[in-house]
């Protein structure tokens, strides 16, 4: 039961069908397609602006990052990993501290994923069947089951604000087989999913459009989850092999069966061009690893592109990662600095990109909210 | 030319003669020796109260801590290392940035040492001669050349507002003729460092007293540097591999050689415990890796003693690292959920264990400095 009203669409827009001025790489990017909206998801513990990007905490913690450090950077909503906290501490144990808001002191909304992804691409020895997935848990070989009605159950635990089912993911390309029996069985677990989870106010649980790249499958897919009705709609097994031209394609079909009113998430997606070309294509919220994984590697986001600070012409460099940037560390480090710490091996190095490269997104999705 | 005020000395104190409630290790403790003395040391970043702790940035970073976080533990002055410095990113290059201060976003007093002591224990294929430390990287084996007066303008490049002298480090325990032979040498060291340093209001240059563990020695060396004349005296060579008790014993007779009005500086030391034992024996200043290196291995200094947060019966502890303290980490953050940061591995842990100890290091000094 979570409240998702729609503000602006961008068919209404002057400055969208006169092009706009949101840069990315060094270039003035237009909004093209019709179908961005800006939003406003009600969630127990905070509203969401859409389209919003979600900073990634798996472990119950976005790397190396205090709550207001994250806060800082703008994010509303994080989003952490059913799976991993799960086998580490245990839901069992989050639930004990209050839920995973107190735990790890943010209190702001989380969306948790269900697991389902994470089973495919960490889990040992994993094992489907229609009731659940069997694995063993990649640190200390542990035997899991996790069915649908489980996920949904940790993730009460964990206190979501947004809980997501229980799917079947596959890597791209599938055959169309494949695709079908991983569409089928999400759709299974996606009833399953949404039978055990319990509605209160200001708490939603989000369906997983599956299908691969097969155009029936999707359509397919959001069809049966429309069925069976959520909260929100995510498209899932995206990133996982295929182009940004196949990515896109499936989104403009599938968000086409997608309700209007609902807000539509698109997982584990990816670089600013491919959340603005996911943003014309109607989708309304993103996560990725990308800002912090390659913040905490040396290579930052800008409004001129990306650059690999460990590179040795920012040795003697005084300026900052982007001038059009006001974070934390555009403020206050010279690139001189940043590169110093990388070589240096200094964790001061990976936090500092990692908030840059956050705030990044989080004002690409302010500007594209501007700008529809 | 540093101005040094001293306010109060233990002599004068009621708390002193009656005891006071300074607590260690869950003990009460009493600042038993007559030597302890609150001081202010006023430099060109700011005035530091003394006894004060520094907390150690040794490639011009408080591993893993932004400055607020620093400054929230409460310290007044931090320490850099010149060997370290001038390796990586070379003192040149701190100086094309403006100096220490402004490349790594820090603007209080900053203490550097001379890479004395680093030459010993880092460096490969060290030779030492009257004249000069030359040594290799343990970075890329680079060989470097050290004398007194580059010493001098590597730490006058950085812009510290406390410079020290190059001097010869040994372990103990040493012989007499090695213990003699390092201090003679370090006094040549020090005379050379004094000629080469250009005095400025709010800087200053200290020697350091050398000599074993042999009390002739350190007489002779303190009255060496005495005669030279320094803004503070440090007392060098210890935690190097002898028992508290002799560092103790050194204390005693080193310090009695000090003139009263000169800030006085232990390097390198120490637990909280040595720390109480050498300001009652009339030390003004230190500096340890000890509670940042333990914060990042999962080691907390606490008013009841130190604890392991990795220990297992924390996994389900909701209460916090010290109920005395109000730290940032102590305030927010249970220690469940800090064992499960560190068995996750994830950096979060060590900064916020980091963030706890500097400030029981900082907090210890505030409260030794009102029981004074």
């Amino acid at each position: 039961m979570l409240n998702f009203s729609i503000f602006r669409k961008s068919e209404s827009n002057r400055l969208q069908r006169n092009g706009c001025t949101l840069k990315l790489n060094g270039d003035t990017v237009y909004l093209k397609r019709g179908k961005a909206r800006v939003g406003r998801i009600e969630t127990a513990h905070g509203i969401i602006e859409t389209p919003c990007f979600m900073p990634v905490g798996t472990k119950g913690t976005v790397k190396g990052l205090k709550k207001e450090d994250i806060e800082a950077t703008g994010a509303q909503i994080i989003l952490a990993n059913t799976y991993h906290m799960m086998l580490q501490p245990s839901a069992e144990r989050v639930q004990e501290f209050g839920g995973l808001h107190k735990f790890m002191h943010w209190d702001k909304p989380i969306l948790t994923d269900s697991g389902g992804f994470q089973i495919m691409s960490l889990s040992k020895l994993c094992k489907l069947t229609d009731d659940a997935a069997i694995f063993r848990s990649h640190i200390d070989g542990t035997q899991y089951v996790l069915t649908p009605a489980r996920s949904i159950e940790i993730q009460y635990m964990l206190g979501s604000d947004i809980t997501m089912v229980l799917d079947q993911c596959i890597h791209n390309p599938a055959t169309y087989q494949v695709a079908e029996a991983a569409m089928n069985r999400s759709t299974k677990w996606a009833e399953l999913s949404k039978q055990s989870y319990k509605p209160r106010k200001g708490y939603g649980i989000f369906g997983i459009v599956q299908g691969g790249l097969y155009e029936d499958l999707r359509r397919e897919s959001a069809k049966q989850l429309v069925n069976i009705g959520f909260d929100g709609y995510a498209v899932g097994g995206l990133a996982v092999g295929e182009s940004q031209e196949e990515m896109f394609s499936v989104l403009d079909y599938a968000v086409e069966c997608l309700p209007e009113d609902k807000p539509r998430y698109l997982m584990g997606v990816g670089t600013p061009a491919d959340i603005i070309g996911a943003v014309e294509r109607g989708i309304d919220m993103f996560d990725c690893v990308m800002p912090s994984r390659c913040g905490r590697n040396g290579r930052a986001f800008t409004s001129m592109g990306q650059l690999n600070i460990r590179n040795a012409r920012y040795a003697s460099d005084r300026g900052n990662l982007d001038l059009e940037c006001n974070c934390y560390t555009c403020m206050h480090y010279t690139n001189g600095y940043l590169h110093h710490l990388f070589k240096a091996k200094e964790m001061l190095g990976g936090i500092l990109l990692t908030i840059h490269n956050l705030h990044y997104y989080n004002a690409l999705m302010s500007s594209i909210r501007e700008h529809i």
